[in-house]
């Protein structure tokens, strides 16, 4: 499973601006990073009578726009979802996720702090993996200041990153299964042992197996 | 793997209409259906300065939108994806994939064609699998009238829809990896097999399994 690490704080504590040199700083370092930012209200990503959004419209689960720069899968959904929801539709081809705000998910956190605005935390310290604040704070985590985004980078590396183990996840159902290392080397094994077996198929670096029942259609 | 049909055309011939009405008529049906456009220039989903343009320019390799109406998942490319590339990025909750355009693509092409843009078509009829026209057409391949969506939602039922099997889809270094019935069996029942003996795994509907070998950083 991809790593999140969710970085929360306050309205106006300066999370989108920590993201901002977070984000080059891991990339500079080789990782691929995705950002996960929830939106309080609906998002318009397209203008009303424009095709794409007459398709949503039209009822398809799913709309995909493709340029030659960007592509972007878009799903009317009707909660909002969690933080394992998320990842899963975000796939396996990351190394870590960032998410801004999501301070209600059980993801490590992250909190960014200013001494403007308040002497108290929005965390428990005890929920805290790390603080990002101008001011020190008498409490023991992990405390780093907001220019100190290298400090971060390397702490992030250390915990999350270091590792760089092959790595097998599994959603049955649409759940994450836990896996301990032994059954997750036996899976690798398997997986990798009965796929190698087919014709046309190199050395594995990646590999995707999805199984659909189908015998109900949605009602 | 989804099936993919391209409905294809020349400018004005009235394929985003079709759509519109055909993704509703297969949703009544109970098929879940996404929709693949193609954008001629880069599109932008945000304004700049905004907060998820801000994370999308600072690097990530992709930012997810999360609201309670919708999701977005955006990430920037380097080139024109293929429809191999596009349903793998969609992944396998679908029954079907139908795209605007796409002309040069291998998938099986429906062709929407008005007799005022002139007689001549934009494909070969072998290329064809149905034709969608307001004058009927000289050629051997199946043909509906623009207002007959029922009929072409029975004719692309009966082709792609109609087998409810058990599915599994492959991607081994994310190319898709064709599978004989016999070959499929055996990972549906080997995979489920091994899947189905874990702790808190209970009957198996969807499963994912995905790995990366990562001794690697990307460059």
């Amino acid at each position: 499973m991809v790593p999140v690490v969710a970085v929360v704080g306050k309205s106006e504590s300066g999370k989108t601006r920590l993201l901002e040199r977070l984000v080059p700083e891991l990339g500079e370092r080789g990782y691929r990073v995705a950002v996960v930012k929830h939106i309080g209200q609906d998002f318009e990503l397209d203008r009303p009578g424009k095709d794409s959004w007459r398709l949503m419209q039209s009822g398809a689960e799913a709309v995909i726009l493709s340029s030659a720069q960007k592509l972007a899968l878009i799903k009317l959904i009707d909660h909002d979802a969690s933080l394992e929801e998320l990842t899963h539709f975000l796939g396996a081809d990351f190394d870590l996720v960032l998410t801004e705000g999501y301070r209600h998910d059980k993801a490590p956190k992250v909190e960014v702090h200013r001494g403007q605005l308040g002497s108290d935390l929005l965390c428990l310290p005890e929920e805290l993996l790390a603080l990002v604040t101008d001011q020190t704070m008498d409490i023991s985590v992990p405390q780093f200041s907001p220019d100190d985004v290298k400090g971060l980078a390397d702490f992030l590396e250390r915990k999350f990153l270091s590792k760089r183990d092959n790595d097998i996840t599994l959603f049955a159902n649409d759940k994450f299964v836990p896996l301990n290392p032994f059954v997750k080397e036996f899976l690798v094994k398997t997986t990798l042992g009965m796929v190698s077996a087919l014709k046309g198929v190199e050395k594995i670096e990646k590999l995707d197996i999805w199984f659909r029942h189908k015998t109900k259609r949605k009602q």
